[in-house]
């Protein structure tokens, strides 16, 4: 069973990811695929009241979630995700390879980063184009994928969620101003117009905890922003409804200029 | 402040969201943006130890949410919502007078139905396109708009997530084949091939339950398949990754042919 632990700290679970987990023979957490600040395995342990072992990614991609599978194979196991469970590909093909060795799987979700940005913005849900990671490679951040679809999304006059890589194991997370300074770099040689210092964008932080900040602006202020410790996500904006640039404007102190969004 | 209450039951909320709604002076709860199946009122009072006043679509729309708002003047009050807050437009601007009216606003997230779609249906999160309701209207259910979206995301090898209109307040909630019918005559009008009976989607039927039901398929299987009960919604799919279309077998029950769509 997969069970979504929600955003930030401990207290993201849902009430039945926690009944499911207190009635689980074995529990595993995998806290690799984001960043939850205020989760610490001590304090997860005692709110379930068992043992939790931690899979690391070499656990559930190159050894394929084995040692899941031996305890799901034997009673109830439940695996602790963050987020809302499958998003990540990486669970989609354990899932896969659980099924298909006759274990039942089930999910039970929690919150997402992928709607907590939408209602942190104040964007409108269907105005959101294809959403995009900006990745650590080993050459370092590419935003080249990220820079063509913010292209499209705007072409057609649609946000675009941009997630910031995460790198937990290595301690790793991207910042704003770091996934912007990448995309305006790749401007300077693209000149395509997309991503300039005047451009208009979202930056959120910390979802899911009590202080998210959310600030818009045009990237060269977003740069200098403060916008504490990660995770960080960004939003280019497509066109503006004008109950959209409203609400940027009280809930995201965006400047006036945000207004010449709205179509 | 607004909590979530995720998916289908009263344990569906975080556990923030219950010590929050628990610390409260005063709650509300919405139940007309969404259907929870088993969501109980006098269990969730019971559940948050006190009286939840339930708020129409007219106490919040027409009304602009008074009873809400004056009661937050007065004291910590809380508004339970359905699935994540803030991807309703009725919260968002419900959000901006509080925050105009000084009062300080605070998001608790739950699961959503964007995110649990995704992944019930294993597809990858970042091959969505925009999403698009098929609304009631007075003259019926209108599905153009949705055409005309799964046309432009297929075009550019997009999944599309069709939400099916509740209007929970008059007990009406769009099934599947109810959805898939008014688009199939929106193809005998438009005929350009966008959703025609051979056209593959996956339906996703009480997500967030204990036993959703998913099921991808050509559209003149799927209008015949039983889901069961309400909420359903609708996954339109552009182009398969191998891993989509092996989850979808293996996940979704597809029939051999849907790798046919993977590129």
């Amino acid at each position: 069973m997969f069970v979504g632990m929600g955003l930030h700290s401990d207290r993201g679970m849902s009430l039945q990811g926690l009944d499911e987990t207190k009635t689980a023979e074995t529990t595993f957490v995998e806290l690799y695929t984001s960043l939850m600040p205020e989760l610490d395995l001590a304090k997860l342990q005692k709110l379930v009241g068992k043992r939790i072992t931690v899979l690391s990614r070499k656990d559930l991609e190159d050894d394929c979630g084995k040692k899941l599978l031996e305890a799901a194979e034997k009673g109830k196991a439940v695996l602790l995700v963050p987020g809302d469970p499958l998003i990540a590909t990486t669970h989609v093909d354990l899932r896969i390879r659980a099924e298909r060795q006759g274990i039942k799987t089930r999910i039970v979700h929690g919150a997402s980063i992928v709607s907590a940005i939408i209602g942190l913005s104040s964007l409108q849900n269907y105005k959101f184009g294809r959403s995009v990671t900006i990745p650590f490679t080993e050459e370092g951040v590419r935003a080249d994928t990220a820079y063509n679809v913010i292209e499209e999304n705007k072409k057609r006059g649609l946000h675009t969620l941009c997630f910031l890589d995460v790198k937990a194991e290595e301690k790793r997370y991207m910042t704003i101003a770091e996934g912007l300074r990448v995309l305006l770099t790749v401007e300077q040689q693209e000149r395509r117009g997309v991503v300039t210092s005047n451009t208009m964008a979202v930056g959120v932080a910390n979802a899911g905890s009590n202080q998210p900040v959310v600030k818009a602006d045009r990237a060269k202020e977003l740069l200098e922003y403060d916008f504490g410790t990660p995770p960080h996500s960004l939003v280019f904006l497509g066109k503006l409804h004008f109950m959209e640039a409203e609400a940027l404007l009280v809930l995201a102190k965006a400047p006036e200029t945000v207004k010449e969004l709205v179509e």
